[in-house]
């Protein structure tokens, strides 16, 4: 493989590494699969005992994401600066608005910004988590198109 | 549904204003089925004659996202200013690299960013887009958590 323009570096993160980027971002985009094709949506997330845990309304994407699997994914990219870093998880959600179990208590007493969700929003945990990223950095950053 | 601290307003997008925002971003993240999982990765896009073009290196990416239903976000948020949109399109993806017909090689033509991928990189086209999107905004605009 040959990159005469752009050299990048890409890195595989390690599992501390890839846990601190985690809990660094608030903002996640969840991929759920519905309906026999992928979707995707934003969310508001927190980083917790290994758990991702967000909220979500009532409703259709609650449904994909409730007792399926699915991915949540994380990054920071500056094109400028000629920088990247995603994360990705993997695991099982679960609705857990309703869980009595001290797991579930404790989720819930995540302090996830719930500001673009009304009072009812459901509590959702991502558990099992697979968990990998890499980091990417130009060694001459450019913007320039190819 | 109350919200009695952060009353939000949640407008659904027309058509014309998801072009807008699928044009004004760059960056944006593929969601796709691979191995019985969801999985997403961000990608450097351009949004022309209705499709999502990408770059992406060979390899497993490349494999789950060719000839296979996928779905790319790209949004802004900004919790601070209690601003959001997000906008979803939904379609098939082709490998159109080695493609020979008119609209595949006006694809190849497009100003993707490939400052990240190398030389190698193989050309992917999402069409038979389904557009959606969001716009909210926060009445008042708050970082309280909870």
């Amino acid at each position: 493989m040959t990159r005469p323009a752009h050299l990048a570096t890409i890195e595989e993160l390690s599992p501390d590494d890839c846990r601190d980027y985690l809990r660094s971002a608030r903002i996640g985009r969840l991929a759920v699969h519905t309906d026999g094709h992928p979707d995707i949506f934003p969310v508001s997330y927190v980083f917790d005992s290994d758990s991702i845990i967000f909220r979500t309304e009532p409703g259709t994407k609650l449904s994909a994401a409730s007792m399926a699997r699915v991915a949540l994914e994380t990054d920071q990219i500056d094109m400028q600066a000629g920088t990247a870093w995603s994360v990705v998880v993997k695991g099982m959600a679960f609705d857990i608005t309703d869980a009595i179990d001290p797991t579930s208590q404790r989720a819930r007493a995540a302090r996830v910004d719930s500001a673009f969700v009304g009072d009812d929003a459901r509590w959702v945990r991502i558990s099992g988590l697979e968990i990998s990223g890499r980091r990417l950095s130009l060694i001459e950053p450019s913007t320039t198109t190819g």
